[in-house]
């Protein structure tokens, strides 16, 4: 589903850390018990930064810093990122505990305080364990390199199972610049990104790159990405209120895009990076067994294939007939149809892999069996044909499994 | 939650067939294997009829059926309905099924077929075995009794528990009247319910009274009913392809409503069986442990407030909380945040049953100890208050278990 391949070439063990220009590090401070807890990510200067942000109306404290911070200067040096405390619903405690998160950063690196951002995923309602974020900052600062991506990407995840990280090389006409990035997120994922001032989960998302970009650039580069990959991603419906998604372009490669291929090129590597590192969110989804992509074409518009596709990858019904391949086509006709779109179900045309199921709105003759196996792969693609224009739109989920359950009926127990 | 004693006496032991004017059946016909999987419902005569239907865009040829007759003349002597068969996604052969399934009913009871009713079911996508349908007819007639509500209520069953029930008795300033009805359903439930015209779950409603009602009166009647009941209970926010609520009145009692007093008892009477009868629901809901009432109060506009109690409703991570008492109420204010309503979450208030758990947006300081015994009640009330109006709503939701996964992951199989 990701065609990184198309745009460049995939760097092995890449991360955040991998365009030029970038350092990150990722220490344990001792905010969760065992684990690492603590990131730093930091570009050689300050240099272009844009941010995306939960649409939810209750924000958690670094979110609102970092949209004023890059609202009073769209530039960053660095960001520190705490995971197993979110910082939300804390008020103004929660508010200048970030505020000293910063200060305490821009501090050990010598910079001012207004170029170093924040980012807090983990529990809602507890205050930062101050004390020992202050205790780690000496090291965390001390522990940058340009190797240190991977151990950032391990200290940012809370229920996820594995690191996600990626990083592509792609060549553009004046030469070579990559693009990285890293994620985290296993539940409370609905992402609904949006570029401040606009109205618009908890996922975090780092994305770097060594391009020389003009700053005016940077957004249109984000909001692009985010609409075909984090925005259309969804684990359990539920969106946060830590969700942050920042784009730093640190110029160090030299390499300027010269024409708008150019810039196309660059934007679809930050494209299939962003899709790379939101398709892992969903495979690590929490108690996930696979990738389902909900794709709607044959629409009126686009609007409407991407509330359908939601609607089916949205319904627990079907996503717990994915767990162990329940058979059961019908309840893809009900999502469909609960959309509040306006379609011809005797149009409507659906596959399971490549297995077709509905046809003009109706089963087809197959074997159940043959859609269990098609059901439980690991990577699955409902193909919906709507057959009434030429729009379309996927929505990435995964399965509903028991074990979803057990995760989130005992987290803080 | 229910306040039917308001309203008048509850009858033990009622049903649809309580009211004067109405005989009821149940058999087994063999749609299903052993249980009761055909039910009757008649009135003494052609009596005024009102139904509201699902707005899934993909619907059940009886649910086109009902309102095409309804449409044509606002009367009906009888509804037959079949569990184990949704007769969804079938096409013509589904409405010729549905048309056949009437005519039986009527030539049987010496009836206009146009005043027979059907309902379907079960799964989706099947034809119905219409031999075995057939061979009931007979017994489902020759079955009708007064006393026969609760074979009917058992016959619509599908992965209920139990059968849904109930009648009260309501004194108008000209006599008694009788509201009875009957209900099923436990998954894929997230009914939308609009009358016939309007834009708009598999449940199955069956409501009587013998009052003697203007037929100008019972849609308002059904409409304000809904809109409190069936319109505001979700189990897995998936709505049907059969959703269907009718309203039946045989005018036996000879007791007529004289005065605006009158009709707004009979109303509260009509609302508060439909209410128990959507509780009943959702307290059946497949898995529920309990019954969630999410009320939010304080709101500017009511619609604001129902956006915001569907959206904690809604939420897996508040679902699950609530299936084991994970003290975690940052998920309700994280749930309250993404529905998209204005508010200002530093003047929300939030409490679980007894105990105030959220004061001005912030955490109160309580024992999660408490708290989880609180989440762990048969009936737990989340009472969320915005501060920014008076207007109010609630949406009555169940946890989500493991069981509730268990079940639809192997409906079919």
């Amino acid at each position: 589903m990701t065609n990184g391949q198309e745009c460049g070439q995939w760097i092995e063990g890449g991360g955040v850390a991998s365009p030029l220009g970038f350092r990150a590090s990722g220490i344990h401070c001792g905010i969760k018990q065992k684990r690492l807890d603590l990131a730093l990510l930091e570009a050689h200067d300050s240099v272009p930064t844009v941010g995306m942000y939960t649409t939810n109306r209750v924000v958690a404290a670094p979110v609102t810093y970092c949209r004023e911070a890059l609202a009073s200067s769209p530039t960053a040096r660095a960001v520190v990122i705490n995971s197993g405390n979110a910082n939300a619903c804390t008020g103004e405690q929660g508010w200048s505990d970030t505020v000293e998160m910063a200060g305490l950063v821009a501090a050990s690196l010598g910079v001012d305080p207004a170029e170093v951002l924040v980012a807090s995923t983990g529990v809602i309602g507890r205050t930062l364990p101050m004390e020992k974020i202050r205790s780690g900052v000496e090291d965390i600062v001390a522990g940058l390199s340009d190797s240190g991506g991977g151990d950032a990407a391990a200290a940012i995840m809370t229920t996820d199972t594995v690191p996600k990280e990626c990083a592509l090389e792609v060549e553009l006409s004046t030469g070579r610049v990559i693009v990285g990035g890293m994620t985290k997120g296993s539940g409370m994922i609905a992402p609904d990104l949006e570029l401040p001032g606009l109205p618009h989960a908890t996922t975090l998302g780092f994305l770097t790159t060594d391009a020389l970009v003009e700053p005016g650039d940077l957004a249109p580069l984000l909001e692009g990405a985010m609409r075909t990959s984090y925005n259309a991603i969804t684990v359990d419906s539920d969106t946060s209120t830590n969700d942050t998604v920042l784009l730093m372009a640190s110029g160090s490669s030299g390499v300027q895009p010269s024409s708008d291929d150019d810039l196309a090129r660059l934007a679809g590597a930050v494209e299939a990076v962003a899709l790379k590192l939101a398709l892992d969110i969903v495979r690590d989804g929490e108690g996930a067994n696979r990738l389902i992509e909900a794709r709607v074409r044959g629409a009126r518009t686009r609007s409407d294939a991407e509330r359908i596709a939601r609607s089916v990858a949205d319904s627990p019904l079907v996503k717990t007939a994915f767990c162990e391949g329940e058979p059961n086509w019908g309840r893809l006709m009900m999502a469909v149809g609960k959309a509040g779109v306006d379609i011809d179900p005797s149009r409507i045309d659906i596959s399971v892999g490549d297995l077709q199921v509905v046809r003009n709105g109706l089963g087809t003759a197959h074997d159940p069996a043959v859609l269990r196996t098609q059901m439980t792969l690991d990577d699955v693609l409902i193909d919906i044909d709507l057959r009434l224009g030429a729009d379309h739109a996927s929505v990435y989920t995964c399965d509903l499994s028991e074990e979803y359950v057990r995760i989130n009926s005992t987290y803080l127990s």
